[in-house]
């Protein structure tokens, strides 16, 4: 453990837990008979995704051209982009298709038609099914929709149809926990097998993925690809839905304590939202949860302290709340460690990330 | 107006209304007979930077260590961290102590005592009250604690006491607009002067910053300097507090256009929360506010679309709440832009910035 050298907010990485977490999830893709394509959004490293080939991965899924662009020029050569093609970036797309195995995201009829002409190689394609998440896709029950743009594909000179895509966003706050979760999936994949059905395309993917389901269900069969992404860290919010225990996150952020106030039981840290970023779990309008608290020990950090959170955050402040007798073990120039409600958006806010031994994971350069 | 090279989200600079905020502001200060110490960590640019030089600013404030370096490196020679003073980072501290006039921020005994053994060269140092922010400093009421911190300090080989500081970041959520914010401004003031004049310094300073009250009051006296720092951009958030016109707000991220929803008057759009981090205004539970929506000109940006708003994002997307009618106006490939809730932070996240020439304004790279 290599941590007196941190003098700034400073995210941290346990290798080992990462590597569990890959490969439990890995294990459970294969028994439920689905191709693994983790999303590599979460950590966006070079590093953590060589440890992904290392026991066989071979072709993942990105939010952006720009992370694509990334993880080709580290060797990745089969790629999904799981965000709604951005006709704009079509140059970049074209010298991604050039040299790689690219799949693009489509929902849009008028998309379709446009990027075909603008396509100067051929690209995978994936129609992307809103199954209850309400931020974008054709509605799963619009049959007539998906037909409609999957003929538009077949017909398309520079697109091939590969898969029908989904993401249920919404399980992070259903209601009804893991039964409710498997009710639902259950629901889905019959609709999702049925629009197969209807398409004729024996191959077609049936594309899946959040990291909550994955996590939970104990049979997730019926998808033919998986794509969670959180799973590879982590977080308090995966926590609180049920998708992972405590000692399963495998990120820490290293904050410096810069006062310690007992007289209103709080603790004011280096550490802000410009570094985790400013999402959090709120229970009421009273109380708002940015992170736990833990003590770094010998070989990583210890269980999260009992009765403290990240409570408030501004620019560059966290004020960590926690009972007046434990104020008295933190000072000034300490280093304590913050497990992040949502490890995605923490990584991208923080742009570095080290791990235990103070190796540099990734220096995340997407700009 | 440079925005056809642009295919990603970006955060555009109107360069007119920023040295008009710059310029406003000063004359402000002066008018109030303060110093004018503008905070540059809203947009952290060096570039920025030099139009508060071109027209006579010659000290400014800085959250981070990391940010005072960055400016220490483009030339400006006094600079005041406020921020508590983080001493695992005596090294960057010490180093910059060495060549330029250097202030920090201290609220504790112990902390005063030893930054002094671990300092090489002399700092400035400003005590930091709490006026009822209560994010950290020293109760405004707690006069003993004060004047025991000042002895400290003034006993001290390496430290010398500059002045009392407060922000009152708690008028961002002040009931009662400009009217309490004057009113509290006052009682704020009268209580510093009161301190002031227990500790028998006569050029002691009287360190004042906060956005709403620096913009709305007409009548400032009493401090003898002036951090604001969010006004340089404005914000959606400032305009709610009553800081600024739609018209003043200076930064807007153009975001591409990746899906169009007139069915549930919606918008996708290529711009989540790691490019304007995931702070909003709530009304309730059901409204959440993230930025309003404006057009492209031919020489910036129109006022924003009536009825449209910035409501969800997503690592990458957001989505865009506008009435029917108006949805037909927008096709996936368009370029939109969002005037953000918070610039300060959308800054930090975004990463850099651009003038509406296309010219890089600043690639922080603060890590």
């Amino acid at each position: 453990m290599q941590i007196s050298t941190i003098t700034q907010p400073t995210l941290l990485v346990d290798t080992k837990r990462v590597k569990a977490n890959i490969q439990r999830m890995k294990a459970k893709a294969a028994a439920n008979h689905a191709v693994f394509r983790p999303h590599f959004k979460t950590h966006q490293s070079g590093v953590v995704g060589q440890w992904f080939r290392q026991i066989g991965v071979d072709r993942i899924t990105v939010s952006s051209v720009s992370m694509a662009k990334y993880f080709a020029d580290h060797g990745w050569d089969d790629i999904l982009i799981a965000f709604p093609v951005n006709l704009l970036e079509i140059k970049k797309i074209n010298e991604l298709a050039g040299r790689i195995k690219l799949h693009d995201l489509i929902e849009d009829l008028a998309v379709a038609k446009q990027l075909d002409k603008l396509l100067e190689h051929l690209v995978g394609v994936y129609i992307k099914i809103d199954s209850g998440a309400g931020r974008t896709g054709i509605p799963l029950d619009d049959e007539n929709r998906v037909l409609e743009l999957a003929n538009q594909i077949n017909v398309s000179k520079n697109l091939t149809l590969k898969g029908l895509l989904t993401h249920a966003g919404h399980f992070y706050h259903q209601p009804g926990g893991k039964t409710a979760i498997a009710e639902k999936t259950q629901q889905i994949n019959q609709k999702m097998r049925a629009l197969k059905s209807k398409l004729r395309q024996e191959d077609l993917v049936l594309s899946w993925g959040d990291t909550p389901s994955c996590s939970m269900l104990d049979n997730l069969e019926g998808f033919d690809e998986w794509r969670p992404g959180n799973f590879v860290y982590y977080d308090v919010m995966q926590y609180h839905i049920g998708s992972c225990s405590l000692e399963d996150i495998a990120v820490a952020m290293a904050c410096p304590v810069v006062a310690v106030h007992p007289e209103c039981e709080e603790m004011v840290i280096y550490g802000g939202s410009v570094h985790f970023s400013s999402e959090f779990i709120a229970a009421d309008d009273n109380f708002r949860l940015y992170g736990y608290l833990v003590n770094f020990t010998e070989n990583g950090w210890s269980e999260t302290v009992a009765g403290a959170w990240l409570a408030r955050l501004s620019q560059e402040h966290g004020i960590v709340k926690l009972p007046k007798e434990i104020c008295w073990n933190y000072k000034p120039g300490d280093l304590i460690g913050i497990l992040p409600v949502h490890s995605c958006i923490t990584v991208s806010a923080i742009g570095q990330q080290q791990d235990l031994d103070g190796n540099l994971i990734a220096k995340m350069c997407i700009c």
